[in-house]
């Protein structure tokens, strides 16, 4: 929907905020400072408690309704969203849209002009196309907000959100921090927004470790080091986030007839794992193919933060939408 | 289900109000009187907040269940009616119910009888097939409501309410009221809800106006003038509603060979509205087709009240909810 | 996945309870004692309230998430525990899994993880294949519940909850009471659960009556009599279950060409029943085939308590969901 990508972010960042510099929307991780995206990881710190006992709660969006509008399938990223609202008191709809509905139906604008007018002022946007969520802020009444939940391979903010949040928790500083995220860069939602939220917490090094036929553009991610070399791109790193691959894209990349191959090559190990720092971390989005892009013992050992993602995937969403709701709260 | 449509109306009509005049099932607006449409207009009114604010709420409905049982796919008013329940403090149940299950499992019947034995006590349907809520209402337990979603092409009473919601807050009182319904009348039981509640409020005239072959029997539309040419229809008018046409009947229309004579002859535009007041509004009941029965401009427009017909919507449900809860807690 | 189901249920038995003999996990009726079952029923029994009278609620679970993981279609069993989990305050999540989605997408256990890493603690789980309730229960972490809500012609321990219940509210004392359960027996889930109870809780006898083909193994049901004759089957009972039959079924079974067929050896009816105590009730878990296993009329009739199976339901799975709330909450 957007000729210029570039222009396209740079309006979406400055889309985020009201007049105050408060947080309306979460559309890109781009164009956030430092001081935001600290204050969000800081929030969602504070809504973590062990496991058993109850999850944190509140009542700050009591009374407020927000939409879970997915036209892309997803389980996990749509239960976390439900749940963080339910925890803070919002009344939760999980509305049944896909593609195809959305082709025989009404336009999206109209989809979302219906939900404002049912008094929806958060809505959860997943969308295969790029461009989508922030067309849709564009559109909306100036108290709703709109929040990114997986747009195309652009971005997805509240998983570079999660996944900073997990690497401090385990590392602090991002200063000297050499990150490795490896696999189908170029066709990868998670890879853009951590390379966004990491950039601008102003992270030592990432390295983004591929095939070549999937890396993305330099001009995509400036500061990260384009890698083919998966020893490489592992040595001597600090945090090592596996992708996951579309199983029927394997097939067609040079020299990598099969699944064997492609977990030879770029598939992250114990053994591969010893290239990188003895107190590495390990990380993967989700849902993962066990074998191919991850080694499953790997998934389950000790250097694995994979649940731990989960958790604080809660957190973040809590504190975004605990956020976007007192923006609303001080326009009145 | 009914052989006599007639007869069955009737009974309809007496079916929703228990022995103290007190709505109980919401069926069909055809037979309520004139008081009760009217306090329930005033009720609604009483739920509308400005957009921004919280949308009203209350605890009436707390502890009781309300479900959702659309038995023909719909999003906007299974998405109002679960909000409108969620308001009020219910419970809500969305089952996932449509025709082939139906066919393969269990009668009707025996689904709805499984919900009262779990305390179920509001149960909101929507069909494609005549005659189902009341068949339904005819069977339940005395304390259960039935409130009618959408019935085939016979009536849609919360539709009904708010279309007339929505032209008092712009027109006051319906005496010397001309509105002009423009469309597939045939099929359309918004439009039936809507003459039946405005036949009821005394409106001064009522046209409905469509092709030849998508025109109602004069039978079930006493007191409205069917018409056949917009610019007859559309004359002085003080409110002006499109309905959605299926856009597989317009090939079958005599004289409407496509989507662009369709609307050259019955779609709605800023052309055609000057031939209506001039602050006449526009209605649609949504999803629109834009540029087949509207004008795309038009909707968008300063004429045009359609998103507030859906906010009326939610105060509407909450209103008719509230009613039936307040009847069965009135019983005990 | 368990190649010897009778060790595999001799470590269900003991994997339920807590090292305090407290009920964590609900995977199987075979093997918890008198006293535990007889607890349950009568929190259930404490839940019931009039039809029309606001449901039984608490806060007990307020804080908590239940998920919802029917991997196995169900609307009236999901909806069952959905209200349940809500009447005690839960945020409940039903997620929408089905094989088809498991096969191309991540583990079963990788699902479960996911899901205990936001927080969900109590998982109610349907599932077509034998052992993956008791699986999931082995690998979750200390606190976490798991419910089984139906696990293929295993066991399915709610439903036997309520059976009993409703068999205790009308005959009282199980000692003397002769209970007949006709039908489909060796694929039946709900025939297994009702055994166990019942040989828990001291029956008289327990007639399991079929056609030869579908009945179980005498070692699965030791204290059972097999029989193949409805006459003698029904003899004196107090209690006559019947069993939803699989349509595709009937025309596989010895002498059995059709659905008349079945009905007249096998279908309990007002006729059928005057072989069994005048004060006998009649039971089906549901949904019914009405006219098959079960004559329309006596579905209806005086003797059924079939809906009250139903009521009950809900009571029973409020009691448990309540119980393992507690259990959880003596850890902390």
């Amino acid at each position: 929907m957007n000729a210029d990508p570039t222009e396209s972010l740079e309006n979406e960042a400055s889309l985020q905020l009201d007049a105050n510099g408060r947080l309306r929307h979460l559309l890109t991780l781009d164009g956030l400072d430092k001081t935001l995206l600290t204050d969000i990881l800081d929030d969602a710190q504070g809504y973590l408690t062990e496991p058993g006992v109850l999850p944190a709660s509140s009542q700050s969006l009591a009374g407020r309704s927000v939409a879970n509008l997915f036209f892309e399938a997803s389980t996990r990223t749509r239960a976390s969203f439900d749940l963080a609202g339910k925890r803070l008191g919002a009344d939760v709809l999980n509305l049944d849209v896909n593609t195809s509905s959305r082709k025989k139906g009404e336009s999206i604008l109209d989809t979302i002009y219906t939900l404002e007018a049912m008094h929806v002022d958060i809505m959860v946007v997943r969308d295969a196309s790029a461009g989508v969520p922030a067309y849709i802020a564009r559109h909306v009444l100036p108290h709703v907000s709109i929040l990114n939940a997986g747009e195309s391979d652009v971005s997805h903010p509240t998983q570079g959100l999660l996944d900073v949040l997990t690497m401090r928790q385990h590392k602090g500083a991002f200063e000297n921090l050499v990150v490795a995220i490896v696999g189908d860069i170029s066709h990868s939602r998670v890879a853009m927004s951590a390379a966004h939220a990491l950039t601008t917490l102003g992270i030592g090094e990432l390295r983004l470790i591929s095939p070549p036929v999937l890396a993305p553009d330099q001009s995509r991610v400036p500061g990260a080091r384009l890698l083919h070399d998966l020893a490489e791109g592992l040595a001597d790193a600090d945090v090592v986030m596996a992708l996951r691959i579309q199983r029927e894209r394997i097939g067609n990349l040079d020299g990598i007839p099969g699944i064997d191959e492609y977990f030879a090559n770029f598939g992250i190990s114990r053994e591969s794992m010893k290239l990188a720092k003895p107190d590495a971390i390990v990380m993967h989005p989700g849902p993962m193919n066990r074998g191919i892009e991850i080694e499953s013992a790997l998934a389950d050992g000790p250097q694995s933060v994979i649940t731990q993602q989960v958790t604080n995937g809660v957190a973040v969403r809590m504190a975004v939408l605990d956020r976007v709701g007192k923006t609303m709260a001080a326009r009145l």
